[in-house]
């Protein structure tokens, strides 16, 4: 029987990330039944889901156990398959984990919506599928337009803007034609999103007193669409700025996971009344829900990142066993772009 | 000139309502103009509402000035005509004031949705049209109906559900076949609602350690509509144990609206990235935007009503003098079902 490097489950995540959560160890790799298929994992997805993966608290899949392969986002391709829907060769989207291959049910992987396959586009690298174009991508997508109902001028507000989601949400409003601003951490980060992605205005947060007042000299009439990678304090700001009938996309609350498992330290919003008071509409959702749609968007949006509407910034970290080392970087506001272990591509 | 009795606000609320807010005044009526209609106070409404237009925070109306008479929901009637669509006895829901009588443009009135004419049910009481036919019991229909999207079968929590809103609310959850639990702040109430009306079950938050374990007892497998009347830590508790795609209507924040000008007072929501998690919508309304759909929702609630499904508990207060004394029992907690007063009906 032949081994594969996996990382699993060794302690849950308390508060700040410690390095000391999860294992590398060596597995073994059983041979594949019938209906079973083996999936190389090329490239690795670090998404804040993986912070909430690692915790006790409650979320939208399974609880991992201590011991479990550490779950993730990964593009791969199918190396063996004893089924029929999946041929050897085929790439895929999966939720699979943090190991070189899998060897899964291609049965529950369907029903589960776990797996989706692709076919890369020519002229497009494969790096491109784990960002602008993989989950991070539709998130955006999903969000402005099937949550935020976006159309050209909406007045849209993006947080977390130079983060892997956030600036795929900023890129999607600017070719639908919104009035867009991000919200980013550093001056650095606010120029990137001026001049290189056309951002009709920035502002950085670490740089503002008053977050409301900033949003306020933006929006004068308010936000019609805020789409929200980070909650807490942000979109309490938020919040007091929405235009009448606004929408918040609730992407993520970056800011909050880190203290999921001690209540007194997260954030507590105060401007929740005004839903009623603006008739606004705040709504969280879940890309796997519509992964079935994706085989329509996609070519929108190779072609939107073939014409240079879409593009992407990775920073890509070479080896399963660096993992560990590089998830925190996502919550220390020091990645940009989307953060990718190459582990075989 | 006649002269009549007004509320006209003398300075605006701060904090708990202190009984200063409004000055009892004599104000002349002036003559009809061309375009104009007289109309004669009925019943007035007493609303949560009314403590947002008393204070300096935005709202969804005009900020009222000092020396203004205080704005109101009437059942009213019309009393002169100077115009086509009012005639002459025409009953008519209305926004006016804390007044006698009102001269206003007919124009006015239908244009910004302020003024509607209905034709009482003859076997039905005119106090039946501030309550469970007026805007407490619309608020309830298109809360239930339009925001949450209830069907038989949803289970569905109420707050506030011995309030006017929230007891009708609670009925029209369960005509339409939901299991219905409802919360409310004494035991007394909580036997009302279970014995007189039906429901499946109450939680008495007065009496609970532990609301989130108390709503877990009654929804194990999690709420699927949640209608807010409340607010603060009750829909914290709530968004808690919320259904997947589950959905907060949010009606009103009444635990919040003493404490709008003193923002350390209020009290901050931890659970809201849970909307992303669970993939959950929260929504506000306002009933004014759906006036124009009254016409064909009256007639079902009117048939509800006159069978016995549609119940309604008024307290009503005899004489405009005493609006500003009754007003505070809204935020007491010791008032039950709709607070009205009797100007001259």
């Amino acid at each position: 029987m032949q081994h594969q490097q996996a990382w699993i489950i060794n302690e849950y995540a308390k508060g700040d990330l410690t390095g000391n959560e999860l294992s590398l160890v060596k597995i073994p790799q059983p041979d594949l039944n019938d209906g079973e298929v083996l999936i190389k994992t090329l490239l690795l997805s670090l998404d804040p889901s993986n912070r909430l993966w690692l915790s006790e608290e409650k979320d939208y899949l399974p609880q991992l156990q201590i011991g479990d392969v550490m779950r993730g986002l990964v593009v791969g391709r199918v190396e063996e398959s004893k089924d029929d829907h999946f041929k050897v060769g085929d790439h895929v989207f999966a939720m699979l984990g943090w190991q070189q291959y899998a060897v899964v049910s291609a049965k529950q992987l369907t029903a589960q919506n776990a797996a989706i396959k692709f076919t890369p586009h020519p002229e497009i690298p494969l790096e491109a599928y784990v960002s602008a174009l993989g989950l991070t991508g539709w998130t955006a997508y999903v969000g402005m337009h099937h949550i935020g109902n976006v159309n050209p001028g909406s007045k849209v507000l993006v947080s977390g803007a130079a983060g892997a989601t956030g600036l795929a949400a900023c890129q999607i409003a600017k070719a639908t034609g919104c009035y867009t601003v991000g919200i980013a951490g550093s001056e650095q980060k606010c120029d990137l999103l001026r001049s290189k992605f056309e951002l009709d205005g920035t502002i950085d947060y670490r740089n503002e007193q008053d977050l409301s007042a900033a949003m306020k000299a933006q929006f004068p009439n308010g936000i019609d669409v805020f789409f929200d990678n980070v909650g807490g304090e942000m979109l309490d700001a938020a919040l007091e700025n929405m235009a009448m009938n606004g929408v918040v996309v609730v992407s993520g609350s970056i800011s909050q996971y880190q203290t999921l498992e001690e209540k007194d330290k997260v954030y507590g919003l105060k401007n929740t009344f005004m839903l009623a008071s603006k008739r606004l509409r705040m709504e969280g959702f879940l890309i796997l829900d519509y992964l079935e749609q994706m085989d329509s968007i996609l070519p929108t949006m190779e072609q939107w990142l073939l014409e240079g509407k879409l593009q992407y910034r990775n920073t890509i970290v070479d080896g399963l066993e660096n993992a560990q080392t590089a998830l925190p970087r996502l919550f220390s506001g020091k990645n940009t772009g989307k953060l990718v272990i190459n582990v075989a591509g």
